[in-house]
């Protein structure tokens, strides 16, 4: 049986659920960005063919269910499980995405953390033998983001420098009882964590403290040290949040600024425009199933602590004056079966 | 160890995860219902001192955390994780009501089914020796309902006679791995259902396919007679959507007429004018958290399957002429550790 402690945020797994597929399907932006290759589709336009930028959102999350489905070559049957969620009010991207796949369904919310939610649930239902294949999804759209967390696009608002830019997307994943890896050896919850801060268009600081604190936690839990890892990548701090997370970690006597990526900041070049990085439930999710599941496959990266970042406001909460409560999950992926602690 | 066959919805459990206490606070028109002496408290203002019905609903779920750790007689620090949602954008109740318990957190969303998915996935933690003890807790908030969903409170708009009444309220259990009853010792996990209905004022109608799915999956997996169970009460389906439940139940050959009952028809009287009857995050989780847990705790009932029922839409999808995607989610819950099928 797995360890989890009492009052400690980390679970030690023991079966390690394999991840056997991603998928990747993203928008016309990150289709010129510098993982572009990595990426299983690029559509060069927001709608997909839809009417709305909703309902292209929910396309690209059912075509990507379909496409980890095949990748992974097994029926859509074969998943027990699928684990969703997206930043669209109600979750609608995710409901409409999955609604034809006959699969027994969470839907979940952990704004761009989502996806290391699914992938700890998923893996908890394959330890507990639940599962034996879980699909976890998440996406997220520039168009639809804008429009219902900032301003109507035909505004043509300027943006602020601290604002990060929601990638269009979707990733998923299939975990599966058996497998040739990368295994999710362990993983780290998160707690809510507020410092105040109530700058919407500074997503990232308001986040670090949260990377910060599940990360210190994974550290303080397991007993490793940082370089265990090749690489600990957050979800999408940015560059103002990526910043304040080493320095909130340096100063609680954790090192990780020779190892510490983002997805926001590896999505996109800093010639596209969009000032300090990609965000969104779609980023960590397509940087994932893109470029780390390629980099771990062929062995370039063996071991990575992946840390997707959510702040969890709405513009409800901003406009009365709310700070913003923010959370990271992290989870280890590894070539190996991984040591136990 | 657990059974869950594949292609099979059903989740035996092995360890049967105790509810060891329950807690539940609902507005003043809950309180004034059928069902007011079995809640904790009932509130005489839809504010409760906030200056917001948001504010208010994440005050809510905080203090039914607080109330129901006190219930059980513990610290805040033995839960293991919060597992909890609710019906607002982007689940700010939760996330707010949340966010000074220090406690690892999974937000969910599963519309009014959230409780049913909270409870599922917080036993599957426990079965899987993720945690020991994990709290579930849902919410909903009449004004801040109508608000979001409908029209502004002050316009006074006309309801429709299938429409349903938000409940204002929040209802929290906490599962633990030791315990002595009730016992959750299966659990069906909803597909998602969407049989075409668009009308957003007739949510019982478009929910009572997916609560047929799941209770007929239920007993076609199990192999158990509907008379096992002393009762089987959906979320809130209300008058309308119960009929059709029983209605497509009977014609594949299930009748549970005798057995069905509904949270949405329990909370409120027919005299207080909420024409189809309760609904919202907040329903089926104070119903199940004040009545019914007493009934099982005095032996009254002694086994029930609960199935909260979740339309997923939003006012967004309605207003793109979006059909209705429904789910439901089945817990067996039992005085006795129940049968091994």
């Amino acid at each position: 049986m797995l360890e989890k402690k009492a009052g400690k945020q980390t679970s030690q797994l023991q079966k390690f659920p394999s991840i056997i597929a991603t998928a990747s399907i993203v928008g016309p932006k990150e289709g010129k960005g510098p993982l572009a290759d990595y990426f299983d589709q690029a559509v060069d336009d927001e709608f997909w063919g839809e009417k709305s930028w909703e309902k292209a959102e929910s396309k690209f999350m059912r075509e990507v269910l379909a496409k980890v489905v095949s990748k992974a070559s097994m029926a859509m049957d074969a998943l027990d499980f699928v684990i969703a969620g997206d930043l669209l009010n109600q979750c609608i991207a995710a409901n409409f995405g999955i609604r034809e796949s006959n699969i027994p369904f969470y839907g979940i919310y952990g704004a761009c953390s989502t996806i290391g939610e699914a992938m700890q649930l998923g893996a908890a239902l394959i330890e507990g033998g639940f599962a034996f294949n879980v699909a976890c999804l998440t996406s997220s759209h520039f168009c639809s983001a804008e429009k219902q967390f900032r301003f109507p696009l035909e505004l043509g608002s300027q943006r602020h420098p601290t604002a990060q830019w929601t990638v269009t997307g979707s990733g998923g994943i299939i975990l599966s009882a058996e497998g040739d890896g990368p295994y999710i050896t362990r993983f780290t919850t998160g707690k809510i964590v507020d410092m105040g801060i109530k700058d919407q268009n500074n997503m990232g600081a308001a986040m670090a403290p949260a990377a910060a604190d599940t990360i210190y936690a994974h550290f303080e839990d397991t007993g490793l040290s940082p370089d265990y890892y090749d690489m600990i990548v957050t979800g999408d701090l940015g560059k103002v949040g990526k910043r304040i997370t080493e320095d909130l970690l340096s100063s609680n006597g954790i090192r990780i600024s020779k190892l510490l990526n983002d997805c926001g900041l590896m999505i996109f070049d800093s010639k596209q425009d969009v000032h300090a990085g990609g965000s969104g439930c779609g980023c960590a999710a397509t940087v994932f199933a893109g470029f780390l599941y390629d980099r771990l496959k062929k062995g370039k990266l063996n071991r990575i602590l992946f840390v997707p970042t959510g702040a969890l406001l709405s513009p409800t909460s901003v406009q009365q004056g709310e700070t913003i409560p923010c959370i990271a999950h992290a989870v280890a992926i590894e070539n190996t079966k991984g040591v136990n602690q």
